[in-house]
């Protein structure tokens, strides 16, 4: 039903569906070079925990394309560093770069140059591979908490769906297996300013599914709740502490205070990859704050004044909020014990 | 501080301020007919509660202004029906048109043609210089509520400023009060889509009177709640029922009910003739509901795929969760008892 493939590795180069065009234009854009990645990763022509994690291992690949032996070493960490640095809050980019230098640093003095190449794009390939068979489990555990119900009313934030991850989602993996075993569902988008993720992305993917999608702006959302049966939430993650408190797209926190004064079940759907069991709790998940230009201008289109902004791209939902988390091992509630 | 006149009235025409435009430009459009007052109401050229009644009011008399004593009564009702069914949801457009009306009934056989177009246009004068005397009282009346603290940090929704009334404002009124009683008071505005009245309109006349603002998109109030002090939040109201229910610009209930989670102080501001005393409660209320294409595309910008929405303009927030209504009269609190 799903049919993404958001990124495509090869040994010298990286494509992706830049993002920023969507939903007029589906257009891959080729990189070539760990700053073209990076400058990708920024910009959010490639975005969502998890995509970024996969874009990010391939992009050390291509890090290492033109080395040789004596240049690998150094070309490896400058892209590790250059990566790392895109962007602060989602936890699977530094766990999928440490993977890939922990493999980097058990095999560089073992293999010829071509191998250890090789090695690489393999781990890279593998990281992305799990992440669709993670995501598929996401949806098959998540979709047991409506299974029992017909005309499933559903509500998301952001799009953590296909163009998110490796092609399948968390959040929206959950709608897709339903989708699968045959039930219908109706999922209420909210758009998600201020980069429209939302608007753009997840009514696209959904509607490109056959999956039926009401569109809405963001203060809409607590009216919404009043005015219709929701029977379920379920939005995605860019970080999770010990403790279950979440880091996701701005806007989650308002949407889980709404859930609580609706009684509506308000759930994570996040591979376990994205617990950081290194952070206590919410407090310590730097927030990234993003540019005025993205709330006093649409498209170029100057839409206020250019006064002082408030703009964080994330926020923290903290666990007492969060009904469940759905991770591919299994339904975790509160209070959480990973 | 604060010196706008959204609308001019006269004999023969009306001057409003096209809100459509601002903030990028600052221009007066004249409206000759009552249909072309009706389609300004309808685009929201005109806008805010008060505003609106104190143009219909003028429209009123621009309907017959070229009437003779065959045709008047003919023209005045014609004009009264057509501004009727601009918008549904803000009672004060009826109040206004059906004061009118009182006056034209009152006098209609007891005056010659040209007095009688005299003492309409003087009662629309009334109604728009008693509008702006009730905002001053209600920001005299809001201030009380805050007077005893310093650096204040205000928020509000959408605008109920100078351009929604004659001048001066309901909920920002409050705000132009503590400002000309000497306070350091600062304003988070959320941008509020889908027509960004915060952000292109609220942000734009406090900057002009000197105030501080900060513009967020709507789906950060909560974390805006979290991670800042916020004094009190002052929302304006296009319909206020005999139990306290407010109708307001959509994002209003979601912010009450953030407000209520954070403990904030949660104020309607309006002039006691929004309170609709026929209406027993919010449920009756007409909820005005818009276009698809001012949510699926932006200033002529497609942003999403032709998908259903969701697009009321206005919700309900349910009496419980507003710590008091703003008059001209006092301060009422829950239980109302108006």
């Amino acid at each position: 039903m799903i049919n993404l493939k958001p990124i495509k590795g090869y040994l010298d180069k990286i494509e992706i569906i830049d993002q920023r065009l969507l939903p007029i234009h589906k257009e891959y854009i080729t990189l070539k070079t760990v700053e073209d990645l990076a400058n990708a990763i920024k910009t959010l022509a490639v975005r969502g925990a998890p995509a970024i994690g996969i874009a990010a291992s391939y992009g050390l690949c291509l890090g290492i394309k033109d080395s040789n032996r004596e240049k690998i070493k150094n070309d490896f960490y400058n892209s590790y560093e250059i990566l790392k640095n895109t962007r602060p809050t989602a936890v699977n980019l530094f766990t999928c770069l440490n993977r890939m230098k922990n493999k980097f640093e058990e095999i560089i003095e073992k293999y010829e140059i071509n191998q250890i190449k090789e090695i690489l794009f393999k781990e890279a390939i593998k990281i992305e591979e799990e992440d669709y068979i993670m995501c598929r489990k996401i949806g098959e555990n998540g979709y047991k908490l409506i299974e029992n119900l017909d005309n499933i009313n559903a509500m998301t934030i952001c799009n953590a769906g296909g163009l998110a991850t490796s092609g399948f989602g968390t959040a929206l993996g959950v709608f897709y297996m339903a989708k699968e075993k045959g039930k219908k569902i109706k999922v209420f988008v909210p758009e998600t300013r201020p980069l429209l993720q939302g608007a753009r992305l997840t009514t696209y993917e959904l509607s490109e599914a056959q999956i039926d999608v009401v569109l809405l702006t963001d203060n809409m959302a607590g009216f919404l709740m009043k005015k219709e049966k929701i029977d379920i939430i379920v939005v995605g993650a860019d970080r999770i502490t010990k403790n279950g408190d979440t880091a996701n797209k701005i806007g989650t926190y308002t949407l889980a205070i709404l859930a609580k004064y609706h009684n509506i079940p308000f759930y994570v759907a996040a591979p376990s990859t994205t617990i950081d069991n290194s952070l206590p709790s919410g407090e310590s998940i730097p927030i990234e704050f993003r540019g005025s230009d993205e709330i006093i201008s649409f498209n170029g289109v100057t839409t206020a004044p250019d006064v002082p902004t408030f703009s964080p791209a994330f926020d923290i939902t903290p666990a007492n909020l969060i009904t469940g988390i759905i991770t591919e091992k299994g339904i975790f509630t509160y209070p959480y014990n990973f």
